[in-house]
Protein backbone atom coordinates (compact mmCIF):
# COMPACT_ATOMS: atom_id res chain seq x y z
CA UNK A 1 0.00 0.00 0.00
CA UNK A 2 3.24 2.18 0.79
CA UNK A 3 4.17 2.17 -3.13
CA UNK A 4 7.33 1.38 -2.49
CA UNK A 5 8.55 -1.43 -4.20
CA UNK A 6 9.23 -4.84 -2.28
CA UNK A 7 8.66 -3.14 1.00
CA UNK A 8 6.29 -5.46 3.02
CA UNK A 9 5.97 -4.17 6.37
CA UNK A 10 3.42 -5.30 8.27
CA UNK A 11 2.30 -7.98 5.42
CA UNK A 12 1.51 -11.30 6.57
CA UNK A 13 3.97 -12.47 4.18
CA UNK A 14 7.14 -11.51 6.59
CA UNK A 15 7.24 -14.78 8.88
CA UNK A 16 7.34 -14.32 12.87
CA UNK A 17 10.41 -12.78 14.49
CA UNK A 18 12.42 -15.73 16.15
CA UNK A 19 11.97 -14.48 19.50
CA UNK A 20 9.09 -13.00 21.70
CA UNK A 21 8.62 -9.88 22.63
CA UNK A 22 9.61 -10.55 26.00
CA UNK A 23 13.01 -11.24 24.59
CA UNK A 24 12.99 -8.38 22.90
CA UNK A 25 12.51 -6.10 25.86
CA UNK A 26 15.61 -7.67 27.58
CA UNK A 27 17.63 -6.91 24.56
CA UNK A 28 15.92 -3.53 24.70
CA UNK A 29 17.14 -3.11 27.76
CA UNK A 30 20.64 -4.10 27.27
CA UNK A 31 20.68 -0.96 24.96
CA UNK A 32 19.44 0.77 28.07
CA UNK A 33 16.17 1.51 26.87
CA UNK A 34 14.11 3.87 28.01
CA UNK A 35 10.28 5.52 27.31
CA UNK A 36 11.96 8.60 26.68
CA UNK A 37 13.89 7.03 23.88
CA UNK A 38 10.36 6.32 22.00
CA UNK A 39 9.49 9.73 22.89
CA UNK A 40 12.91 11.25 21.69
CA UNK A 41 13.08 8.88 18.66
CA UNK A 42 9.43 10.13 17.26
CA UNK A 43 10.66 13.65 17.66
CA UNK A 44 13.61 12.97 15.61
CA UNK A 45 11.11 11.39 12.92
CA UNK A 46 9.87 14.90 12.30
CA UNK A 47 13.21 16.71 12.70
CA UNK A 48 14.32 13.97 10.22
CA UNK A 49 11.85 13.69 7.58
CA UNK A 50 12.37 16.70 5.34
CA UNK A 51 16.21 16.20 4.88
CA UNK A 52 15.84 11.80 4.01
CA UNK A 53 17.05 12.04 0.84
CA UNK A 54 20.14 14.25 1.88
CA UNK A 55 20.89 11.34 4.46
CA UNK A 56 20.68 8.65 1.68
CA UNK A 57 22.54 10.48 -0.47
CA UNK A 58 25.48 10.91 2.32
CA UNK A 59 25.00 7.60 2.77
CA UNK A 60 25.26 5.96 -0.49
CA UNK A 61 27.41 8.66 -0.98
CA UNK A 62 30.24 6.87 1.56
CA UNK A 63 29.25 3.64 0.46
CA UNK A 64 30.03 4.16 -2.77
CA UNK A 65 33.78 4.82 -2.32
CA UNK A 66 34.42 1.35 -1.77
CA UNK A 67 34.46 -1.10 -4.57
CA UNK A 68 33.49 -3.90 -2.29
CA UNK A 69 31.18 -2.39 -1.39
CA UNK A 70 29.44 -1.47 -4.87
CA UNK A 71 30.55 -5.01 -5.78
CA UNK A 72 27.35 -6.05 -3.77
CA UNK A 73 25.21 -4.05 -6.19
CA UNK A 74 26.72 -5.04 -9.63
CA UNK A 75 25.03 -7.49 -11.87
CA UNK A 76 27.62 -10.94 -11.41
CA UNK A 77 27.61 -12.02 -14.91
CA UNK A 78 28.33 -8.30 -16.61
CA UNK A 79 29.58 -6.56 -13.61
CA UNK A 80 27.50 -3.43 -14.08
CA UNK A 81 25.84 -1.55 -11.26
CA UNK A 82 22.59 -2.80 -11.38
CA UNK A 83 20.25 0.85 -11.48
CA UNK A 84 17.01 -0.76 -11.32
CA UNK A 85 18.53 -2.33 -7.85
CA UNK A 86 19.67 1.10 -6.49
CA UNK A 87 16.09 3.20 -7.96
CA UNK A 88 14.02 0.23 -5.87
CA UNK A 89 15.97 -0.03 -2.78
CA UNK A 90 16.68 3.43 -2.08
CA UNK A 91 12.91 4.59 -0.98
CA UNK A 92 13.01 1.30 1.07
CA UNK A 93 16.84 2.66 2.93
CA UNK A 94 14.74 6.11 3.46
CA UNK A 95 11.59 4.57 4.87
CA UNK A 96 13.74 2.71 7.04
CA UNK A 97 14.80 6.03 8.99
CA UNK A 98 10.96 6.58 9.31
CA UNK A 99 10.74 3.39 10.34
CA UNK A 100 13.38 3.71 13.16
CA UNK A 101 11.72 6.64 14.33
CA UNK A 102 7.77 5.11 14.48
CA UNK A 103 7.99 4.32 18.11
CA UNK A 104 6.95 2.45 20.31
CA UNK A 105 8.15 -0.61 18.12
CA UNK A 106 5.76 -3.79 17.84
CA UNK A 107 5.99 -7.07 16.54
CA UNK A 108 5.39 -5.78 12.71
CA UNK A 109 8.40 -3.58 13.20
CA UNK A 110 9.91 -6.62 15.26
CA UNK A 111 9.35 -9.21 12.43
CA UNK A 112 10.42 -6.93 9.79
CA UNK A 113 13.80 -6.45 10.96
CA UNK A 114 14.41 -10.31 10.85
CA UNK A 115 13.25 -10.16 7.51
CA UNK A 116 15.89 -7.25 6.73
CA UNK A 117 18.77 -9.36 7.82
CA UNK A 118 17.37 -12.21 5.62
CA UNK A 119 17.65 -9.65 2.45
CA UNK A 120 20.98 -9.13 3.30
CA UNK A 121 21.94 -12.61 3.77
CA UNK A 122 22.11 -15.20 1.27
CA UNK A 123 18.72 -16.21 2.81
CA UNK A 124 17.10 -13.76 0.27
CA UNK A 125 19.49 -11.53 -1.30
CA UNK A 126 18.14 -10.70 -4.64
CA UNK A 127 14.70 -12.03 -4.28
CA UNK A 128 13.21 -9.02 -3.46
CA UNK A 129 14.34 -6.88 -6.37
CA UNK A 130 14.59 -9.54 -8.37
CA UNK A 131 18.54 -9.32 -9.20
CA UNK A 132 21.48 -11.22 -10.47
CA UNK A 133 23.83 -9.51 -7.92
CA UNK A 134 26.24 -10.80 -5.64
CA UNK A 135 24.48 -13.28 -3.73
CA UNK A 136 24.95 -12.45 0.33
CA UNK A 137 26.75 -8.94 1.82
CA UNK A 138 29.07 -10.43 4.54
CA UNK A 139 28.64 -9.33 8.01
CA UNK A 140 31.67 -7.98 8.64
CA UNK A 141 30.43 -5.26 6.07
CA UNK A 142 27.15 -4.56 7.88
CA UNK A 143 28.12 -4.43 11.46
CA UNK A 144 30.71 -1.59 11.03
CA UNK A 145 28.14 0.56 9.67
CA UNK A 146 26.76 1.53 13.04
CA UNK A 147 29.18 4.26 13.18
CA UNK A 148 28.01 5.40 9.72
CA UNK A 149 24.74 4.99 10.34
CA UNK A 150 24.83 6.79 13.55
CA UNK A 151 27.61 9.67 13.83
CA UNK A 152 26.45 11.74 10.48
CA UNK A 153 22.75 11.43 11.83
CA UNK A 154 23.25 14.17 14.70
CA UNK A 155 24.17 16.40 12.01
CA UNK A 156 20.74 16.35 10.50
CA UNK A 157 19.14 16.05 14.27
CA UNK A 158 20.81 19.49 14.56
CA UNK A 159 19.26 21.14 11.54
CA UNK A 160 15.95 21.56 13.50
CA UNK A 161 14.41 24.04 16.52
CA UNK A 162 15.50 21.81 19.32
CA UNK A 163 17.83 22.41 21.98
CA UNK A 164 21.64 21.11 22.37
CA UNK A 165 19.44 18.70 25.18
CA UNK A 166 17.09 17.63 22.89
CA UNK A 167 19.34 16.82 20.37
CA UNK A 168 21.64 14.93 22.20
CA UNK A 169 18.72 12.76 23.60
CA UNK A 170 17.43 11.89 20.24
CA UNK A 171 20.89 11.34 19.17
CA UNK A 172 21.33 8.78 21.99
CA UNK A 173 18.22 7.20 21.26
CA UNK A 174 18.99 6.61 17.32
CA UNK A 175 22.31 5.12 18.89
CA UNK A 176 20.44 2.55 20.63
CA UNK A 177 17.98 1.83 17.64
CA UNK A 178 20.78 1.32 15.30
CA UNK A 179 22.72 -1.14 17.46
CA UNK A 180 19.06 -2.75 18.65
CA UNK A 181 18.56 -3.51 14.91
CA UNK A 182 22.11 -4.70 14.04
CA UNK A 183 22.06 -6.89 16.75
CA UNK A 184 18.31 -8.58 15.19
CA UNK A 185 19.59 -8.48 11.62
CA UNK A 186 22.57 -10.82 12.22
CA UNK A 187 20.36 -13.39 12.99
CA UNK A 188 20.22 -15.27 9.69
CA UNK A 189 24.13 -15.41 9.67
CA UNK A 190 24.31 -16.88 12.80
CA UNK A 191 25.24 -20.74 13.79
CA UNK A 192 22.13 -22.51 14.95
CA UNK A 193 22.06 -21.78 18.88
CA UNK A 194 24.83 -19.30 19.23
CA UNK A 195 22.48 -16.23 18.20
CA UNK B 1 54.23 -11.33 31.77
CA UNK B 2 51.63 -8.76 32.39
CA UNK B 3 50.55 -10.52 35.50
CA UNK B 4 46.94 -10.72 34.92
CA UNK B 5 45.41 -14.06 34.61
CA UNK B 6 44.89 -15.13 31.03
CA UNK B 7 45.79 -12.54 29.33
CA UNK B 8 47.42 -13.94 26.13
CA UNK B 9 48.00 -10.54 24.33
CA UNK B 10 50.77 -11.36 22.13
CA UNK B 11 51.51 -14.70 22.77
CA UNK B 12 52.40 -17.12 20.59
CA UNK B 13 49.45 -19.60 21.97
CA UNK B 14 46.98 -17.41 20.57
CA UNK B 15 45.77 -17.91 16.44
CA UNK B 16 46.46 -15.55 13.92
CA UNK B 17 43.83 -13.80 12.61
CA UNK B 18 41.63 -15.09 9.27
CA UNK B 19 41.81 -12.32 7.61
CA UNK B 20 45.17 -10.11 6.50
CA UNK B 21 45.94 -7.00 7.74
CA UNK B 22 44.81 -5.54 4.52
CA UNK B 23 40.94 -6.62 4.81
CA UNK B 24 41.44 -5.42 8.48
CA UNK B 25 42.32 -2.05 7.01
CA UNK B 26 39.24 -2.35 5.05
CA UNK B 27 36.92 -3.05 8.19
CA UNK B 28 38.49 0.09 9.70
CA UNK B 29 37.60 2.23 5.95
CA UNK B 30 34.25 1.54 6.76
CA UNK B 31 34.24 2.83 10.27
CA UNK B 32 35.57 5.63 8.88
CA UNK B 33 38.86 4.88 10.47
CA UNK B 34 41.55 7.99 10.30
CA UNK B 35 45.13 8.57 11.38
CA UNK B 36 43.37 10.96 13.66
CA UNK B 37 41.71 8.57 15.28
CA UNK B 38 44.80 6.58 16.48
CA UNK B 39 45.88 9.56 18.00
CA UNK B 40 42.77 10.52 19.89
CA UNK B 41 42.65 7.13 20.99
CA UNK B 42 45.87 7.65 22.68
CA UNK B 43 44.71 10.13 24.44
CA UNK B 44 41.63 8.95 25.46
CA UNK B 45 44.13 5.90 26.93
CA UNK B 46 46.07 9.31 29.07
CA UNK B 47 42.64 10.56 30.07
CA UNK B 48 40.99 7.03 31.28
CA UNK B 49 43.99 5.19 32.73
CA UNK B 50 43.08 6.15 36.41
CA UNK B 51 39.28 5.94 35.93
CA UNK B 52 39.34 2.42 34.72
CA UNK B 53 38.43 0.76 37.81
CA UNK B 54 35.31 3.44 37.63
CA UNK B 55 34.66 1.91 34.39
CA UNK B 56 34.47 -1.39 35.58
CA UNK B 57 32.59 -0.87 38.30
CA UNK B 58 30.01 1.51 35.99
CA UNK B 59 29.81 -1.60 33.33
CA UNK B 60 30.03 -4.24 35.63
CA UNK B 61 26.89 -2.78 38.13
CA UNK B 62 25.14 -2.47 35.26
CA UNK B 63 25.10 -5.83 33.85
CA UNK B 64 24.81 -7.35 37.47
CA UNK B 65 21.06 -6.04 36.96
CA UNK B 66 20.25 -8.78 34.91
CA UNK B 67 19.42 -12.41 35.85
CA UNK B 68 20.49 -13.40 32.14
CA UNK B 69 23.55 -11.80 32.13
CA UNK B 70 24.38 -12.68 35.66
CA UNK B 71 23.65 -16.42 34.49
CA UNK B 72 26.57 -16.09 31.93
CA UNK B 73 28.88 -16.17 35.33
CA UNK B 74 27.01 -18.78 37.61
CA UNK B 75 28.25 -22.12 38.16
CA UNK B 76 26.00 -24.63 36.05
CA UNK B 77 25.88 -26.99 38.81
CA UNK B 78 25.64 -24.96 42.15
CA UNK B 79 23.62 -21.79 40.40
CA UNK B 80 25.97 -19.73 42.34
CA UNK B 81 28.22 -16.89 41.22
CA UNK B 82 31.98 -17.72 40.55
CA UNK B 83 33.79 -15.56 42.33
CA UNK B 84 36.86 -16.56 41.25
CA UNK B 85 35.67 -16.07 37.24
CA UNK B 86 34.82 -12.26 38.33
CA UNK B 87 38.43 -11.77 40.25
CA UNK B 88 39.78 -13.40 36.93
CA UNK B 89 38.50 -11.64 34.40
CA UNK B 90 38.04 -7.95 35.88
CA UNK B 91 41.57 -7.22 34.97
CA UNK B 92 41.37 -8.29 31.52
CA UNK B 93 38.33 -6.36 31.10
CA UNK B 94 40.53 -3.24 32.28
CA UNK B 95 43.48 -3.74 30.48
CA UNK B 96 40.96 -4.15 27.53
CA UNK B 97 40.08 -0.74 27.92
CA UNK B 98 43.79 0.12 27.76
CA UNK B 99 44.40 -1.98 24.80
CA UNK B 100 41.76 -0.34 22.53
CA UNK B 101 43.67 3.01 23.55
CA UNK B 102 47.16 1.59 22.45
CA UNK B 103 47.23 2.16 18.49
CA UNK B 104 48.23 2.25 16.03
CA UNK B 105 46.46 -1.70 15.88
CA UNK B 106 49.06 -4.18 14.69
CA UNK B 107 49.20 -7.84 13.88
CA UNK B 108 48.80 -9.00 17.64
CA UNK B 109 45.79 -7.04 18.25
CA UNK B 110 43.80 -8.19 15.41
CA UNK B 111 44.70 -11.83 16.28
CA UNK B 112 43.41 -11.12 20.13
CA UNK B 113 40.25 -9.73 18.87
CA UNK B 114 39.25 -13.33 17.71
CA UNK B 115 40.62 -14.68 20.91
CA UNK B 116 37.99 -12.84 22.79
CA UNK B 117 35.32 -13.78 20.19
CA UNK B 118 36.11 -17.03 21.42
CA UNK B 119 36.41 -16.87 24.56
CA UNK B 120 32.69 -15.48 24.49
CA UNK B 121 31.88 -17.99 22.16
CA UNK B 122 31.03 -21.86 23.00
CA UNK B 123 34.83 -22.47 21.31
CA UNK B 124 36.13 -21.68 24.26
CA UNK B 125 34.24 -20.09 27.10
CA UNK B 126 35.34 -21.34 30.58
CA UNK B 127 38.42 -22.57 29.69
CA UNK B 128 40.80 -19.38 30.51
CA UNK B 129 39.69 -19.38 33.98
CA UNK B 130 38.54 -23.00 34.19
CA UNK B 131 35.13 -22.81 35.12
CA UNK B 132 31.84 -24.60 35.53
CA UNK B 133 29.75 -21.63 33.91
CA UNK B 134 27.08 -21.72 31.10
CA UNK B 135 29.33 -22.47 27.78
CA UNK B 136 28.22 -19.62 25.70
CA UNK B 137 27.43 -16.02 25.45
CA UNK B 138 24.90 -15.57 23.42
CA UNK B 139 25.70 -13.04 20.55
CA UNK B 140 22.69 -10.93 21.15
CA UNK B 141 23.75 -9.87 24.14
CA UNK B 142 26.84 -8.71 23.41
CA UNK B 143 26.60 -6.51 20.36
CA UNK B 144 23.99 -4.34 22.25
CA UNK B 145 26.62 -3.76 24.84
CA UNK B 146 28.58 -1.52 21.81
CA UNK B 147 26.09 1.18 23.73
CA UNK B 148 27.07 0.72 27.16
CA UNK B 149 30.77 0.71 26.19
CA UNK B 150 30.43 4.07 24.23
CA UNK B 151 28.10 5.88 25.37
CA UNK B 152 28.70 5.68 29.50
CA UNK B 153 32.68 6.68 28.07
CA UNK B 154 32.20 10.23 27.08
CA UNK B 155 31.36 11.01 30.83
CA UNK B 156 34.82 9.30 31.43
CA UNK B 157 36.63 11.26 28.48
CA UNK B 158 35.47 14.50 30.19
CA UNK B 159 37.11 14.10 33.35
CA UNK B 160 40.53 15.20 31.84
CA UNK B 161 41.96 18.64 31.12
CA UNK B 162 40.97 18.54 27.36
CA UNK B 163 38.65 21.22 25.03
CA UNK B 164 35.06 20.12 23.84
CA UNK B 165 36.42 19.18 20.59
CA UNK B 166 39.11 16.78 21.74
CA UNK B 167 36.99 15.33 23.90
CA UNK B 168 34.70 14.94 20.82
CA UNK B 169 37.50 13.31 18.71
CA UNK B 170 38.84 10.94 22.02
CA UNK B 171 35.02 9.84 22.17
CA UNK B 172 34.40 9.01 18.10
CA UNK B 173 37.67 7.38 17.52
CA UNK B 174 36.56 5.26 20.75
CA UNK B 175 32.77 4.46 18.74
CA UNK B 176 34.56 3.51 15.75
CA UNK B 177 37.00 1.70 17.68
CA UNK B 178 33.88 -0.52 19.74
CA UNK B 179 32.29 -1.13 16.37
CA UNK B 180 35.13 -2.65 14.93
CA UNK B 181 35.92 -4.89 18.06
CA UNK B 182 31.84 -6.54 18.23
CA UNK B 183 32.37 -6.91 13.96
CA UNK B 184 35.62 -9.37 14.88
CA UNK B 185 34.41 -10.50 17.77
CA UNK B 186 31.23 -12.28 15.77
CA UNK B 187 33.83 -14.38 13.83
CA UNK B 188 33.43 -17.46 15.52
CA UNK B 189 29.13 -17.24 15.74
CA UNK B 190 29.16 -16.73 12.22
CA UNK B 191 28.13 -19.78 9.24
CA UNK B 192 30.84 -20.61 7.25
CA UNK B 193 31.02 -18.20 4.50
CA UNK B 194 28.88 -15.68 6.12
CA UNK B 195 31.30 -13.30 7.87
Amino acid sequence: MSGIPGYDFGDESVPAAPISMAEFERLKDTVMWSDEDDEYLRMAGETLEPQVDDMLDRWLGFLANFEFMNDYRRDVDTGELIEEYGDRSRPRYGQWIRDTCDTPYDEDWLDYQFEIGRRHHRTKKNETDDVNAAPHIDLRHITPLIYLHTATVREFLQNGDHTEAEIDKMYQAWFKSIVLQVTLWSYPYTKDGDW
